[in-house]
């Protein structure tokens, strides 16, 4: 079972990879052209297209020889789910909705099976300083309006002013942005902040990144040398995931799923290049700067809620203290300065 | 009343110009700012804002001495209700219902009183040849993947080929543009192509412009002169409008109705200079040459209907033929050169 096949491409690849029978399920009209994309490339006899939210679906009764003929349940749902972000579309409830109701218990088999989010401090200013420009235009034209509204209309329209500040702030300061960075801008390795297994998770499970997640905290340690050269200063976090099509790893799968003996990674990290996914950049509103011959340290944590007016959309809160001791001192040494928390909590747009 | 007051501007202007009562109808929740506007202007006591669908409001019973205690009317009914190329937004309906259930009969104003589509060939190859240069990249982007899908991946996609050919079409060529287009951009003087008296139309007379209208049709000369300098060639059509504000001029209101004093005209139009609205450009697939000692006309006619999926969005049928004779030549004189009928349906987006 494809879910969510748009044009199809994967049920194809699924049939020309030997599949006896393909259920292809695509809520758009876009299961139109799947249906002409199947009989151009002569799996129309494999592939089944079903334009319906797979919550919807019922499969037939199972006809193959040797079966019961009860209803038919599926070996393998494959499945391209993923959002910004990972999880930002929230395209993620259809797909285990779908595998509890479709995937053969104990032997049926996710792909992708497994996916992780990560996180991980970045140097990002020439991003940073123009969406803070933008913010400044903004309002500074804000107060131009307000200035022109009362003195040539007569009209005091500055009691919108924290509405208006709000509304700007949200948008250009609280915002992550689509970014592609280069590996360079990465001032410390990433850290994973959730790992997903497709074979067990729960609808609670991904509906975001919540406090008593394991990965929710994180602890970045970033080293400047003494020969330091313009490195920094921190700008804020870049977030983004990467999913494997890897064997089952869960009780229930242990022995009974078939071993997958070509593992696949898929990033959507700097490290890998381009992907429509690009990372997600969280800025701070005020930069971090790195001092030669110190060791800064930004521990927290993070949390990811899907907003209350659209289940698609998501709210991702971010805190952490800056801290900065000498090289020399060890993790837990004298502290040169400790900053307040610094707390923001962005809008996935 | 004001229909649609937004953040109330358009209200504290008519309390400060001596309304006695005013109803700031918004059904958004603008209405809670518009409130806090009327409050910093000292109005509050004159400026009721109601939150609610214009057609759903109810008037209390009028209170003012001297009138009868029936539903209170309203001598003037302001509103900012106009979209792109005025009808878009299709907000004129929620305006017509509140005329005919709340505003005085014979002499009850409408603001703006009066509103004019007009239409004039323009000439705009440089943005008429991006949109043309777009789709032809999008189209060998498809084909790329199309081959590299083939080739690479053994998937056959060239089955969407004619829909993803519509898409492009549609979107790059076939949809109107913002523009703000400098006088010199006209090759002809506008003509009108619909008027509406706010007094007296119908929903039907708004709902958009039907071939049965007088201003439906269109008859352009362009006169080139012999000593010829880069002028033109024919890109397209812009389309805007103007409205008024002055007396009332239907039967009902002729004699009963104030006059108003100091009429006052906004113009969208190349020669007003900019607005918010600007001007809607209808490129055509191919540019007509203007020639040197000829006179060149197109005739034709415009119908501008709702769209089936979105009755705010509109459709934009431009037909029209384009002929050429010489400039010493009479308007039903021989002709040099006449086209086919050509004929583009634009979306307005």
């Amino acid at each position: 079972m494809d879910v969510g096949t748009g044009s199809g491409i994967l049920a194809v690849w699924a049939a020309q990879a030997g599949a006896r029978r393909v259920y292809a399920i695509e809520y758009t009209d876009m299961a139109k052209h799947a249906k002409s994309v199947m009989e151009a490339n002569g799996v129309a006899d494999v592939v089944t297209v079903i334009q319906a939210a797979v919550e919807d679906v019922e499969l037939p009764s199972t006809d193959f020889p040797g079966e019961d003929s009860t209803k038919e349940c599926v070996d393998i749902i494959i499945s391209e789910w993923m959002g910004y972000f990972l999880l930002r579309e929230s395209m993620v409830d259809s797909l285990i909705r779908a595998r509890d109701k479709f995937l053969k218990k104990g032997t049926g088999i996710m792909y992708p099976s497994h996916a992780t989010m990560l996180l991980a401090p970045i140097t990002d200013e020439e991003e940073r300083k123009i969406n803070r420009n933008e913010y400044n235009g903004a309002m500074g034209d804000w107060q131009d309006f307000v200035e022109a509204t009362k003195g040539t209309y007569g009209v005091d329209m500055s009691v919108l002013d924290s509405h208006f500040e709000r509304e700007q702030r949200e948008y250009y300061l609280l915002s992550s942005r689509w970014a592609e960075f280069k590996p360079s801008a990465l001032l410390a390795p990433p850290q994973i902040i959730k790992s997903i297994d497709m074979h067990t998770c729960t609808l609670a499970d991904c509906r975001g990144i919540s406090l008593n997640d394991t990965g929710s905290a994180f602890d970045f340690e970033i080293v400047t040398q003494n020969n330091w050269e313009a490195e920094g200063p921190i700008s804020g976090f870049a977030g983004w995931f990467t999913v494997d099509f890897k064997s089952r790893d869960d009780e229930e799968g242990m022995d009974a799923a078939p071993k997958i003996i070509h593992p696949v990674h898929l990033t959507t990290g700097p490290e890998g290049g381009y992907t429509h996914w690009g990372q997600q950049a969280f800025h701070l509103n005020s930069c971090i700067p790195l001092i030669s011959g110190e060791t800064t340290r930004l521990k927290g944590s993070i949390e990811l809620k899907r907003t209350k007016e659209n289940v698609r959309l998501y709210n991702c809160r971010i805190a952490f203290q800056a801290s900065r001791r000498k090289n020399s001192e060890p993790p837990g040494g004298t502290l040169v300065m400790q900053s307040n928390v610094i707390e923001h909590i962005y809008q996935i747009p």
